[in-house]
């Protein structure tokens, strides 16, 4: 069937929600990774309903179509592009909230919501959902799902699969499941909900999705900020506040570049070259203590602390770590990366981005979910420099990208901690999982989706 | 290949390893449900290493011979009952610690560990692993995971699947798997983890896992005794307390039939009839503020209350909720289900269970972990009756309890919260998850495992 036969046929059954303007089917060839698909994609279908996605799904089999899930476009792995011959499916407009039980901490929700409206809707019932990219302002409930999206708060309060009872899945053949349950426990045959959390679209289109809610944290958080002379130094002193017992609600770090970008933009006063911050909330009744020990434990490795006193200074030290990317875009283009560490490994994981910086002669200002151990290296370079490379990318990056990768793998980490698969790293997964794991679960990819349509190229690709 | 074959393989291969003792044998049958299977399995492997477990699975999967993985033998839904011509691998002698990280809050285990065992151990370290199931001094904790177990704490600290960073996995052509991370993020590729845990030995044998830890909670817990004039209002209590925003760590609900027979037994003055009784536990800093603030809700629902004074009374009060089942089997033979509702639904399952009491004359003693919504009605029989039946099970409670399954799941719930399907649910397992899901499950096990030789008849047998 021709690709014009395809759009035709959304359009005869979908009606207006299908749309083919230019604009925005450039849009939707990208993410926030920085990366774009080759080619244009056929049409995007604004899904109002789980009706329009069945239906999008009907057609997208039976006329062998590959559909790319999309939702607000805020992802970091180019898990989202959409490319040549494919349709977007955009569940960004199924935005409802359809159920808050107080009674028993759980939400239901359309995937398109954004997290931040979700807090908000949520605030007043005296309840929140866990999961807080950094994004939350921007990303929907739907992609931290599909990505299985971290935060800054995982380490006290989870992960988006801690935080999930059950999805709605629409199937490649349009085929609705209900998966997982609405109370606390349940073990019902095979945990499907997790396996769909962190799926990144591959088997199939989550419509509707049950939430396990906390109830808002009693008291006043506190904020600190300790300096240290290096980012090993910084790095130690997180490790020792695990390692001693304390459990900050935040925990992160900023390394040199990283904080003199910040503290330029923001037009602070330069920090002493090599200085590197850690920047820790705690929270609940319990919250001065806590940043008092946690103070002390800092002070002992070393560091510089300093407590904030009040609300504007508290607000001004989150407003330095959250102007780290803007910060850095000013230092070039950016490949941001996504490992994760076991937390004792931190300084050593520091260690190989200072060997790779060396020997790759590059900037890879890195922050960290210190608390976690999930590094952001920040590999800057000129995008003149990979102009011929078939993703922008210069070839040095990847090669210093998988020396990164092969670093984490070799401490007992992961290649990503959060942002996914998508595109990204793709060429790397099978080092993680090894041979014979990668083709179980291609297989089980293939359970679901048969006929590979859900988004093709991505995760499972080499 | 003859059977005698078979057991010729594994004594070549195995050694002393391989036990064919009868008594032995014959306890394999069965677990702790009081289910067995239909004659006697060829043989017991004792595996005490990875390689043994390998080993055996090469040779079932050589000869086509079914293999029945074992902890501790302490299921309750038939899942580990071994029969005519199946191998029984046992890998309770497989229990050492590897690992344990107190700055990475984890532990590698191996999956004969006894929960006690494992606990006092980490104890020291200032860490416990919070699955607390109910039998935690005799079962596993690789059962533990096979089951998707929970326990009494599950509200307030999690069930198994949130303790689970990563599993070893021998597939059944004995090729080893590693699954998941030891970070406290990771998304690459799909979460094969959790789609082990609660699997009952349908995808592979667990031969190892990494635990995520937490640090044991300071302060002294608070325990408290409620009673209400009728399970109803006790039920009621319990919905209020989480709907007002409190978190015991515990809290469990005895109807008036499981109360008065554990008083029956231990000896105590009769309570009153129709007495139900809620038992509470705080932990942590505030426990004292929360045990006072849950007596504050459960007055206003109509509860007497009595905060215990002394480490004497709450052990008391404990011993009064962990004597219940050798108080019910002091009435008959005992089937017990596992129903989970949500928590606001639980005043409307126990009158269903009441309903069902009446509607066929049954007696269902009832216990039930309150704080999270699982409920184990106890269907209590006469053996005699039963003994027509293929399973020992009169036909009138197997009616009786498709009822309560059905009830459960009208009310948003599950046919089971942390026992599992096993032999003694595998018919309903399809109402509650569909015809499309339980064939999609299916077939994902089939990836696992193509000849169908793991734990075959269990979970997805109708």
């Amino acid at each position: 069937m021709s690709r014009s036969d395809v759009v035709a046929r959304l359009f005869a059954a979908l009606g207006d929600r299908v749309d083919v303007d230019p604009g925005e089917l450039d849009a939707a060839r990208a993410d926030k990774s920085g990366q774009a698909a080759a080619g244009t994609p056929l049409a995007i279908v604004h899904a109002a309903s789980v009706e329009d996605v069945q239906e999008t799904l009907r057609i997208a089999s039976a006329t062998g179509t590959p559909v790319v899930t999309r939702g607000a476009g805020t992802g970091l792995a180019g898990g989202a592009n959409a490319g040549s011959g494919e349709i977007v499916l955009s569940v960004r407009q199924m935005d409802r909230i359809l159920e808050v039980r107080p009674d028993d901490l759980l939400a239901v929700v359309e995937p398109g919501i954004l997290n931040a409206d979700l807090s908000r809707a949520l605030a007043p019932h005296g309840l929140w959902w866990a999961p807080d990219p950094a994004s939350r302002e921007i990303a929907t409930v739907g992609g931290n799902i599909a990505t299985g999206a971290g935060g800054l708060l995982c380490a006290k309060y989870g992960v988006v699969r801690d935080a999930v009872l059950g999805v709605d899945l629409v199937l490649a053949d349009g085929r609705l499941l209900r998966l997982g349950h609405r109370s606390v426990k349940g073990v019902t045959g095979l945990d499907l909900t997790s396996l769909v959390i962190g799926s990144e679209g591959t088997l199939g289109v989550v419509v509707g999705a049950t939430l396990k809610l906390r109830r808002l944290i009693p008291g006043e958080a506190r904020t600190l900020a300790a300096t240290f002379p290096s980012v090993r130094a910084a790095a130690e002193g997180a490790t020792a506040v695990t390692a001693a017992g304390l459990q900050p609600a935040i925990m992160e770090l900023m390394d040199a570049t990283s904080l003199a970008a910040v503290h330029a933009l923001l037009q602070l006063p330069a920090p002493e070259p090599g200085l590197a911050q850690l920047t820790v909330q705690t929270d609940g009744p319990a919250a001065s203590a806590e940043a008092e020990a946690i103070a002390d434990v800092l002070r002992a490795g070393g560091g510089t602390v300093r407590l904030a006193e009040d609300d504007a200074e508290a607000e001004l030290l989150w407003r330095i770590r959250r102007s780290m990317h803007p910060a850095i875009e000013t230092l070039g283009t950016t490949l941001i990366e996504d490992v994760s560490v076991p937390r004792s490994a931190l300084p050593a994981m520091f260690d190989e981005i200072a060997r790779i910086e060396r020997e790759f002669d590059l900037v890879i200002p890195t922050v960290c979910h210190a608390g976690d151990g999930n590094l952001h290296p920040n590999f800057v370079y000129d995008a003149a420099a990979g102009a011929d490379a078939r993703d922008g990318v210069p070839d040095v990056i990847w090669a210093a990208a998988a020396e990164l990768f092969h670093a984490a793998l070799r401490l007992g980490g992961t290649l990503t901690g959060e942002h996914g698969v998508g595109v990204l790293k793709r060429r790397w997964l099978v080092d993680e999982l090894g041979e014979d794991q990668w083709e179980l679960q291609r297989q089980i990819a293939r359970v679901f989706d048969p006929a590979g349509i859900m988004n093709p190229g991505k995760v499972f690709t080499r």
